[in-house]
């Protein structure tokens, strides 16, 4: 791809540095960061500190948010340069699967419905009833459930695991080791122990998702547990049962999201946070790290703590806490002197 | 099953609305939810704020604590509604394994002692002189190491691992993808580097366990690491090695029980709560969401925060931090005019 | 090996009761715990907890780290007893691995470069141009990517998945169902939702690490994520995008590092701590229970809280807190005397 063709293709405006003006026609073929890229390459700058290094990078173009001078490439200059180049970096990439077809030494259930183009490498168990859209690939190990139905374009990578029923829609990725639809976790004590209540729901990840390493979602006690379309989840992330997380969201690594409760839009869980259970969550909710959700939420904003307040609060009592063992010394040297007055 | 029955098998009492008496016989093939339930299915009222669903619904009979007048439906009305409720959906509910019988394209090793009932998926691995006992089944990807024993009915879900050793008891569910039975987390530091103890002992759960999907539970140094009868542990639970959890437990998602803690009976841990290492715990400790338990504890009774303190006097404590940056304030202006009027 | 030759392979003095003498001779066949040691066993003294109990245990040495009179058998006195500890019981252990050759229930690519001796259990996938170094095991289900490399003396246990790419070093234990390799979690928001940046990088272990079970570890956006040699991951550790962490750290059960954080060596964290994203940490640093590291950190030290502060102060911090609603009180009657005052 020409230079000139990726700038249009990011909507992006062109620098070209005096006396380069050939550069708008040469080929682009792979994105790469300021230090390693080379001829040829388009690199980013999208951390203000790497600007330094722009002016020895050897990149052919830069995609960047506004123009540098004495930068030696071609500046692909946008309104958000982080967007722009993941939306490059996808030009220069794709998903590589090494196998082909299907393999002899895996098990597919005479009643599967599989797409002929389904890439199956061995050992993956595919059960009863399950169905396997176009252009899937369903990795080593990988155990597909009675009743599963997956859409087209998915990846479903080593070891990952759909249980009965689960229900995956399209250009989803579930990596590797996540389990979809494991029992959700219902129990009522009693005098003779823990009385299970059983699971008769099941799972649901809507169009777009990506399902991280090690993730777990349960099913629902009835009904379905939903991921809605565009959700991200990180490793280890784990979503219980009945629990709606709503579009375009993002988890990060070991956050958690505890039972039946539903997540509005855009809700952001930053790594270790954790919510519910039972709760109801707006729109546009960001957890910081480790922040821990114990209540309904409809207001969106930024949140911290367990349990959480506003983020710029919580910043505020973290400087206060540092403080409180001067305060209480304090504190009882005026009493002191308060007695002394009195 | 007809009402009647189903209403003595829980020991309640039965309330028939006037003019339906023939309803005491009429059957319940299941179990559903308020707003899912049809002709021919009981429901249940657990969550007060569903009440006015009651009226609505289609079910032919209700579980609830106490009677409601104008419900449409039969009414089944016990002390404890949630016990009754999960009681009676066992009753409409088996756990399906669609798989019979013994694949040959799993490993059997020929010393292995398996009752001929077991189920024996696809890829499933048995290692030497294991055994398993009548009725369980084990699914493909599943690993049964050498030396481990299952006792009857259990079942072992896709993709688990029971390493070398690893002792079953009777109707233990092991979900997808648990490890049961790696090396416990051991190591001496040192001027070459951490030095491993080796891990030589093993893992006991004993009856009636459920060990969620992605849990792990590691193997002693010595001796076992145990979890007794009863106790259920959530999706990504950690137990390090040398824990014994006590009976009928309940640990909830990425909850965490670090190496050699004993903890008593009826433990309950609420989501990312975490405890040890090398603590002694009574019975009835209840830790609540993300509490962190740092000393051993005698006394039940739930706990909260990090380090833990009572739940009650935590909540205290939450909302006094709320009030700390004006605390300081405050502080800092009675300073001022104490060293005015002095 | 007979007892003098275990001391002075340990470094240690040797001081054998009264009368005798002949132990010195006697052979030593494993270590043990003292209540459960025997004739010919050595144990050890590391709790001084159990001081008591040596006087009745059978062993017939124990190692230590000052004489004890009354002690009943041959005694190894060392500087660092649980090292002495840890080594000597090396000497007695090793790892068994039952299976033997290469299985045919295996996938072995054709280009795969895979050592005579190596051993491949039934289900286990080794893909396209990797390799296989003198001595490893592959368990069941374990997954090689294409174009990873594994040095000698490796161990990958059951469902271990290295996705493409994954290099690996000598003598490293990867532990059952960890994930090396899989995507980080890197996505750019935007009004038609969350694009992702593809992981173009790998994951690199270096020699002497250990992998705990079901941890993660995700490859690089660029480059490589790094952990170096003689680090031990505990179980479901998680290791984001482009981490580098240092030589012989350790980190416990549930820690977590968010992506493109650098840490020094001899880093140690304790259970469910985490750190990042994109800090930079100096050698030495050790992070408490459930710690929270949010800032870049160049000296030394225990630190614990969230965020974190130097150990002692979050304890001192932790006892304030705990009078703070008295504190409450207290300033709010200081206030009101205050008043009558003025």
């Amino acid at each position: 791809m020409k230079i000139q063709e990726l700038a249009a293709y990011l909507g992006a405006t062109l620098h070209i540095p005096e006396g380069q003006e050939e550069l708008v026609n040469a080929d682009i073929v792979d994105l790469a960061p300021i230090d390693t890229a080379g001829n040829g390459h388009v690199t980013f700058l999208t951390n203000p500190r790497l600007t330094k290094q722009v002016e020895g990078s050897k990149a052919s173009a830069i995609i960047l948010g506004q123009a540098l001078k004495d930068a030696p490439m071609a500046q692909i200059i946008c309104k958000n340069p982080r967007l722009a180049m993941s939306l490059a970096s996808q030009l220069f990439y794709k998903a590589e699967h090494s196998y082909e077809g299907r393999s002899k030494m895996a098990f597919l259930h005479p009643s599967a419905e599989i797409h002929e183009s389904v890439v199956i490498y061995p050992f993956a168990y595919v059960g009863e009833r399950a169905s396997i859209g176009k252009g899937c690939y369903v990795y080593p190990n990988a155990y597909i459930g009675e009743d599963c139905h997956i859409g087209e374009g998915c990846v479903i990578y080593p070891g990952a695991v759909l249980m009965q029923g689960t229900q995956v829609g399209r250009n989803v990725i579930v990596h590797a080791g996540a389990v979809l639809g494991g029992d959700g976790f219902g129990f009522t004590p009693s005098a003779d122990g823990n009385v299970k209540i059983p699971q008769k729901g099941t799972v649901l990840i809507e169009d777009d998702c990506e399902i991280g390493p090690l993730a777990t979602i349960d099913r629902a006690t009835f009904a379905q547990t939903v991921v809605k379309r565009g959700t991200k989840l990180d490793s280890q992330v784990h979503i219980g049962h009945n629990v709606e997380v709503g579009e375009h969201s993002m988890l990060c690594g070991q956050a958690g999201v505890a039972g039946s409760t539903k997540i509005g839009k855009r809700f952001v869980a930053a790594g270790q946070a954790a919510i519910g259970p039972g709760l109801e969550i707006g729109d546009h909710v960001v957890l910081g790290p480790r922040a821990g959700m114990t209540q309904s939420q409809k207001n969106p904003g930024e949140y911290m703590g367990m349990p959480v307040v506003p983020a710029q609060d919580w910043r505020k009592q973290a400087i206060a806490i540092k403080k409180l063992p001067d305060l209480i010394k304090k504190v009882n040297q005026l009493e002191k002197r308060l007695a002394e007055l009195s």
